[in-house]
């Protein structure tokens, strides 16, 4: 303790200017926890048993988070999480998104196809046999190459000695090195899930802001053998719930965070990526909002992608509100020229870190020079459809399966084949007239940026892009499972001789996209991570390892206090109640997107208003903690995260815990309103622990 | 003596109906002589001296042949050999095809670019090491594959051990296999050339018949070191001259022959093959000859192409006239006959072998149903220009440069490359309306056969052939050697990012193209080699290795006798003279194809009319033959081959000595033009070892 306290007194002295007194910071890792930290601030012990459990009860579902809530296999995530798959499970005429599910004995639930579900073992370090790769001659290019083939040597090593889907993370730009070891599940069933109304209400305009009054939950069981999986880590329910001032863990996996950039990255963010995304978005929302207006079947087909646009959107928005920030781009360089003017004060150091800024700088700017033909290519961005995404994979996949693993791409490494087996062979509803609609869009923005471009004259043919759309859509017959497992199986040449349109489009692109692919790596990719490591080692010598690296969509512990905030004046509580819920419903007349759902019009008078519903705290999350389960000190469940607060986005740079919070759905809510809007006793008992 | 007498009696009497009495037909194997053969029928003994002379005085000269004619590296070969690279070195203003060429001094030589003359040092018998790869429950083509792989493990390693550029040809269908070992010679002169005229008096009339009166010739030397290289085996002059009756032989690479076929795959080439190549060849000579008719300097740029197609068409009737001889095709069949009878006869050989015919039968079925798509793509058929042929390589070499040796494509291994890199270098002249005019047909044919496919319909966008022509012609920047070199260095991802439309084509066909040979390879040649090997095998239980193999384009002995013939109740003369070039010429009014050079006709007076030109022999010989020394039993050079008779046409399949001739220029009438026509008395001093 007074080590660290010297340290971080130490450091203020030298770089008061950028290294913050520790706030409520940090999505810290699992093998390196802040356990000093949380017991200076907070008197908490972590344990190895402790973190070993959170671990062990934590679920990757997809890209965001989830967590066992009892032994039987049951895992809790938000209803957004969980939307794919219920909107999957869904149809004309069973609209699961529309109606809520609950499966109210275990032959009811809905296995949900092509899902996969993963429990992070265990982490090895494996820093030292990564960079011992990488010779002092090599050019950037050449050492990133040197170190992904050691990278995938360990992959497979683990893989095939575990039996667990192992992945090497890269940590502090690639200055550290962590093998991550997965079980990964495949039988995940629909237990329940609320109505959309319910999950989201508020919408768009309510998304990303506090107070809120969402009850974004659904339940998932995992089966093995057929047989509910024997969830020994699970999460016992915090049936009194947070009160102000609690401690509370998030444990999840936040996408990725940006507070180690430098500021030629940030600028290129806000300068050249960020203003495409947002444009992009936007263009796409317009149009799938048209697309929903054609009628009520047509708007349950965009539920989903158009969710998934304005939740996108809304984020970027706010990212780049941060990087549009001057007094927060202020901080950033004057952080960045301290930490500069220390390493050029030291000889060693100067000639060892010095040209890092200038070459990560140099590197942004190539990329924006290609940053939009990546996009479109690579990327996939001119070809917005997911039959053009199944074709790529099946060409790739018969490409690179014949190559040694370490040369292949990365994504069609032996460790990700069952991966891509399961999602090829997954029967799941897609909808032609919205992938014809979607995929002109994208075809029409191809044309109108690279119209130029010879693969792009010969996909138009002169034609209208609806057309060239139309053809590849309803030409192609990857829709069927048996043709795509047709494809799975075969040798490249047999791809080659395919008269399937959508194939030959991935074929077609396919030089264009991997010449691009490569030249990102080799200009961008490499030396980003050479220079970021570079300054990230600059930062050790400074700082010791005291700041934790961002996210890398990789399990990552939070702490912070159930906390309110000061907004335009106002005080603002830390957590709403279901009476809020009916209040603002009636102040916006119950119009979308403040209808409440028949449920909760139907069963008012059961519940108790005052139990509360979302709740907030500073704990560090972004985009991908969406589904974390939030643990008070006793280890209990106390409620799920499923959202940030507006103020929160520009975290993605810079974190502050004076206003910044995650908020959750609060465990109380969730007991209420399963007992008394969705009658499902028989969950809560086993939530509880009584059955 | 005895025993081959012995043996070939035995034979008559079990095969009489498919085992004729030995002929001087064959080209043999260097190292395996018919040595009981020539001693019986010529009394001529081998010596292996002798033999190794021969082999290290032959030159290959492209996919035709040559032989060394004096010590100083001076190379005698055909005019037509030595065509591509005359006409290579011709401009609109000195045409070197029309006037001939003579470099009275060493300094006049003119280097020609991207040639290479190839020296065979050494031959090795590897069957055994080839063979042994091939596992008993192996498919035709894991067969294939696993002793390809082989194969190219022994031409790396030959070629690293020896610097020698060494390949391994398949012989008897693929049961034995020997490794040829080549120096490689890269600069070579051109020393003479008569005109065109004189080369091909007669023109396609008289191509491939016989009488003639064509001085065919042209002489290049090798340089080592910007010095002419020491030849120590050169053929002296035979200055007598050949009579009627005398032993010759010819040394020289034929092509390919077809003798140990099935009759399926003879039915094969008369049903599906030839036909397609006639008709194309046909169109493609009417358009030619249209495009000479514009003008002179069309005339000269098309005469190349134009010759080369006349030829080959001419050659290809002649091979199907033998495959619908009805006479020819039952001798065929009733050998296949007799020998799928005594093998069905013997239980071990039946268990073995029986299955062959039937397999081959079906390879054929399949290969019918897509050999025009395999000769449009993968052969090219469908993109008739240069630029295409070196896009392709261009780009195929960088994908496959990255792929262990014995994972690329045949012609891309390692001791490929070198070969590769200087035709990519050589800076020869290419003329763009030429190239449009040719890609304009191909195209059409395209569309005509293919217009469905997808990567056609792109291609054409809706375009006319000309235009799609014009486009990728005068886009493309291939012209340029330092362009060819950026892209020759390149990384396949760089050749990816290229936006030379020539190379996009390259990268748009490449998928199907590879396809289509993948197909090739595993439904048809790897089913022909191994049901070829086994067809083989038991012609070797029953027969033992008396017949030579099918010609291989590799260094085979011909030998037979100066000799008429009968035609037509007429007994035709073993040798024509210069009076009857003169005869002719007056008979058809110095019309061409029948018009005399300039120097012939200034030139007259000087000649001893009486002088051979022309003479004929029974040696077995086959398009790539064109070029070889025909040797008397001195081991002078009596002449140059450089035709058959149209009889000897369907001895592509059979060879009958009754009237198949090859056809020489004779080494008297050579000395004699020479020095009369030609003033070139240095050159006969040479020739003759005077100097």
């Amino acid at each position: 303790m007074r080590y660290l306290k010297a340290k971080i007194f130490s450091l203020i002295l030298v770089f008061s200017l950028f290294i913050p007194i520790h706030a409520d910071e940090g999505m810290w890792l699992f093998n390196m926890p802040p356990s000093s930290l949380l017991k200076a601030k907070y008197n908490f012990n972590v344990t190895t048993e402790w973190l070993k459990h959170m671990q062990l009860a934590s679920v990757r579902f997809g890209g965001a988070s989830g967590s066992f809530v009892s032994p039987d296999g049951l895992v809790l995530t938000n209803h957004h999480v969980g939307q794919g798959a219920i909107q999957n499970l869904s149809t004309k005429d069973r609209d699961l998104m529309k109606t809520g599910f609950y499966a109210r004995t275990r032959a009811e639930e809905l296995k949900a196809a092509g899902l996969e579900l993963m429990v992070l073992q265990e982490i090895e370090d494996v820093t030292t046999k990564v960079l011992g790769a990488e010779k002092s001659d090599m050019t950037a290019a050449q050492a990133a190459a040197a170190k992904d083939k050691v990278i995938a040597a360990l992959e497979k090593e683990s893989s095939e000695k575990t039996g667990l889907r192992s992945t090497v993370v890269n940590l502090y730009s690639g200055s550290m090195f962590h093998l991550y070891k997965y079980k990964v599940y495949t039988d995940a069933r629909l237990v329940f899930a609320v109505e959309y109304a319910a999950a989201f209400f508020g919408g768009d305009p309510d998304n990303f802001t506090y107070p809120r009054y969402d009850l974004d939950i659904s339940l998932f069981r995992i089966y093995e053998n057929d047989k509910p999986m024997n969830s020994k880590h699970y999460l016992k329910w915090d049936t009194a719930g947070v009160k102000e001032g609690d401690l509370v863990f998030a444990s999840g996996q936040p996408g990725s965070t940006g507070r180690l950039l430098t500021l030629a990255q940030m600028e290129f963010l806000r300068d050249v990526s960020y203003p495409y995304t947002i444009s992009n978005y936007e263009r796409r929302r317009a149009l799938l909002k048209e697309f929903s207006s054609r009628g009520p079947e047509y708007a349950r087909q965009a539920q989903g992608p158009l969710f998934g646009i304005e939740n996108s959107l809304k984020a970027t928005i706010g990212y780049q509100s941060g990087l549009l920030d001057k007094k927060l781009m202020e901080k950033k360089a004057k952080e960045e020229q301290a930490l500069r003017g220390a390493v050029k004060k030291d000889p060693a150091l100067d000639n060892e870190f010095s040209k890092a800024w200038d070459e990560l700088a140099d590197a942004q700017k190539k990329f924006a020079s290609f940053f939009k033909a990546y996009r479109f290519f690579e990327g996939g961005a001119g070809f917005s459809t997911g039959y053009f995404n199944t074709a790529r994979t099946l060409v790739r996949l018969a490409m690179e399966k014949g190559k040694p693993n370490d040369e292949r791409l990365r994504e069609y490494r032996d460790a990700s084949l069952p991966s891509i087996s399961r999602r090829m062979l997954a029967v799941t509803p897609i909808y032609d007239e919205l992938e014809i609609f979607n995929l002109t869009d994208s075809l029409i923005q191809l044309q109108k940026e690279f119209g130029n471009y010879q693969e792009v004259k010969w996909l138009f043919a002169g034609k209208l892009a609806e057309d060239v759309a139309k053809d590849l859509v309803t030409g192609t017959k990857l829709g069927a499972v048996e043709v795509r497992k047709k494809y799975l199986d075969s040798e490249l040449d047999a791809v080659y001789l395919s008269d399937d349109p959508m194939i030959k489009l991935a074929l077609l692109v396919d030089p264009i996209s991997r010449g691009l692919r490569k030249k990102y790596q080799t200009e961008v990719e490499s030396v980003e991570t050479r220079n970021g490591a570079l300054i990230a080692r600059a930062l050790f010598k400074l700082k010791g390892t005291s700041i934790p690296p961002d996210a890398t969509s990789t399990l990552r512990l939070s702490f912070g206090a159930v906390k309110t905030y000061m907004e335009s004046g106002k005080k603002i509580p830390f957590a709403t109640t279901f009476r809020g819920l009916y209040d603002k419903a009636a102040k916006f007349k119950n119009k979308p997107p403040y209808e409440l759902s028949p449920s909760f019009i139907k069963n008012k008078a059961q519940l108790k208003l005052n139990t509360p519903l979302n709740f907030i705290a500073t704990c560090d999350s972004i985009g991908g903690n969406s589904g974390s389960p939030v643990i008070n000190r006793k280890g209990e469940f106390s409620g799920v995260l499923f959202d940030g607060n507006i103020q929160s986005l520009p975290a993605r740079f810079v974190y502050s815990d004076q206003q910044n919070r995650s908020v959750m759905v609060h465990s109380r809510g969730i007991i209420e309103a399963l007992l008394k809007i969705y009658n499902a006793k028989p969950l809560v008992d086993e939530l509880l622990g009584k059955k």
